[in-house]
């Protein structure tokens, strides 16, 4: 602990170099999607159930070690104290924390959120995305977006202290991040590497953000992931979503089926691997949902496709189910049809399917 | 606009240096104290009243030139558009954004708010500015206190934006701001300067930090404005409390005497010009409020202390009054015996007073 903070050797980028040196690999990237902890269609409306569940699950892989355990450990002791926790305002006798009462867990993670139904509706009345800050109307916009975005993330560290989870709202703006012509232009990560070295798992979120051309924009947390998945090599990286993972059409669409495994060449062009051709009896056609400002599945698989290349496995699979709490562990067996959700992987990386 | 971000210049310090050249002077550095806007007996509870009202000030303060104008100016479209503002959902129509709708004010402004009754408890339950994170029970109250400052400062950026003051939040951890043995060790101001130059009000506040020696410690609002004063040269700075200035004894004793004027030698040392020595006929006793962690008064006295060396006039006074809309405008005038609240400034930039 403390290691990369005594070496002061920020991370800094400016578009997507280097790395640090000296500190704890990190274990995971987590997404949390819009449409898995949020009620889409209903403004600012958290999906409590989902949101519990998967910062449940969080909490059993990071105490599962990579040997696995079979049953899922104790809850933690809630790190949040706030007067809304409810009946447990100061939950704290201090005798609940010894020295030794903490589960001893990695949580070498790091969290990144998108909006669903915070920030959309204010970003996309106002145009936030297309920028123009000198505008009465987008500037109000940024406002009410970074409003309405770090109120969610907030809600999401709350839940996640619930659990025991020793999490930091770390929001993108007030971090840095800056883009230009909406690619990342910089992004300081040495205060994410410094907390994750303290013992913290920084949560980021899609944010609005200054971009160098256009004056602001939208920074999804796609594109956060995948710049941060570059600078910090984790182990692998998982996208939790609504649906099970990716499909070759709609998923609502009764035919839909769902792709196991895509590989990503050297040129970052990218192909099914499961099903195969014969089995999928068709062209791929990729969704794109209508309704999502910073893009459906098409970005997410290029997005994720940048992060295969670099030989990290990329689980995109539905939160709360049994296979998003195998993905966090990091316990995807390619060999298994029981597992459901799409891999993405590096052609270089990937073990030769048959 | 802009310029300051074409230039990257970043304030970047470690330990109060330098200054940012070729951007537009600041003109002031609010602090809003934890006892102004919140209910400091009461576990996070917001004083409403009086936050509305500093809000409203402020917005007025922005509005009028250095001329001064007469009558306040029409209050600002709201830029909090999120669900809990209430009737108006989303107040926007773009037709209420036209291009030249909002009042050009000089909103050249940085505000930083105190913890009052959030943060607070879990702070010191846990022992946070102490520092230890190895122990649970520390790493848990630093989660918990910047859940609680996190969340108030939610509420202050949207009561800003509320008044239409473009405001962002910005947490000095997440910002990467770091202390040594609680002195200031790192502190990024590039983003509050960009932020700035974009035209945007950077809203920040007191904050769990990690510390180079101890682990972790609490960083006030007081120290922070000091070193954002020293980076920054605002013209003025306010402090905005709940008493209408430093006094000679506890506010709440009957015979307690309102220090007037405050002068600053360049050695550092002050002593109290107005009353005069002869009207106060005793030696001036500080108070310390106990329940304070970050310090009281006396703490306060010598971060404005800092800061008037530097030729910046500091004013404390109280929140919401007409001493404190005159002390936002930066037009206290020192031979008036109206305005109430303590001047505190450098002996060599001071008037002669008789």
């Amino acid at each position: 602990m403390g290691d990369a903070r005594k070496k002061p050797n920020p991370a800094s980028s400016s578009s997507g170099e280097t790395l640090i040196e000296g500190r704890r690999p990190l274990r995971c990237i987590v997404k949390l999607g819009g449409a898995a902890i949020t009620r889409k269609n209903e403004l600012e409306s958290i999906n409590e159930e989902s949101l519990g569940s998967v910062c449940a699950q969080l909490r059993e892989a990071m105490a599962s070690s990579s040997i696995g355990s079979a049953s899922p450990p104790p809850r933690g002791i809630s790190m949040d104290w706030s007067r809304r926790s409810g009946d447990r305002i100061l939950p704290v006798s201090v005798d609940d924390f010894g020295e030794h009462s903490a589960v001893d867990f990695d949580n070498n993670f790091v969290i990144v959120h998108g909006a669903g139904s915070f920030g959309h509706f204010q970003a996309s009345t106002s145009g936030v995305h297309k920028g123009g800050l000198h505008l009465p109307l987008v500037k109000a916009g940024f406002v009410a977006t970074r409003i309405s975005v770090t109120s969610l993330n907030l809600e999401i560290v709350r839940a996640l202290a619930r659990e025991g989870i020793p999490s930091v709202g770390m929001s993108p703006f007030a971090c840095g991040w800056s883009t230009q012509k909406r690619n990342v232009a910089s992004a300081d990560a040495a205060q994410i590497i410094h907390s994750l070295s303290a013992g913290f798992v920084p949560v980021l979120h899609g944010d609005a953000v200054l971009d160098h051309l256009q004056g602001c924009t939208i920074l999804s947390g796609d594109v956060i992931i995948r710049h941060l998945a570059q600078l910090l090599m984790p182990k692998y990286v998982v996208f939790l979503t609504d649906v099970l993972g990716v499909y070759d059409r709609p998923p609502s669409d009764p035919n839909a089926i769902l792709l196991r495994e895509i590989v990503v060449d050297e040129d970052g062009s990218w192909s099914v691997l499961k099903p195969t051709l014969e089995q999928l009896k068709k062209e791929v056609e990729i969704t794109v949902a209508a309704h999502d400002t910073t893009g459906g599945m098409e970005t997410k698989i290029s997005e994720a496709a940048v992060i295969a290349r670099l030989g990290i496995d990329v689980y995109i699979t539905k939160a709360g189910t049994e296979h998003s709490l195998i993905a966090l562990k990091g316990q995807v067996d390619n060999d298994t049809e029981d597992w459901l959700g799409t891999v993405i992987r590096s052609s270089k990386h990937a073990p030769l399917s048959a």
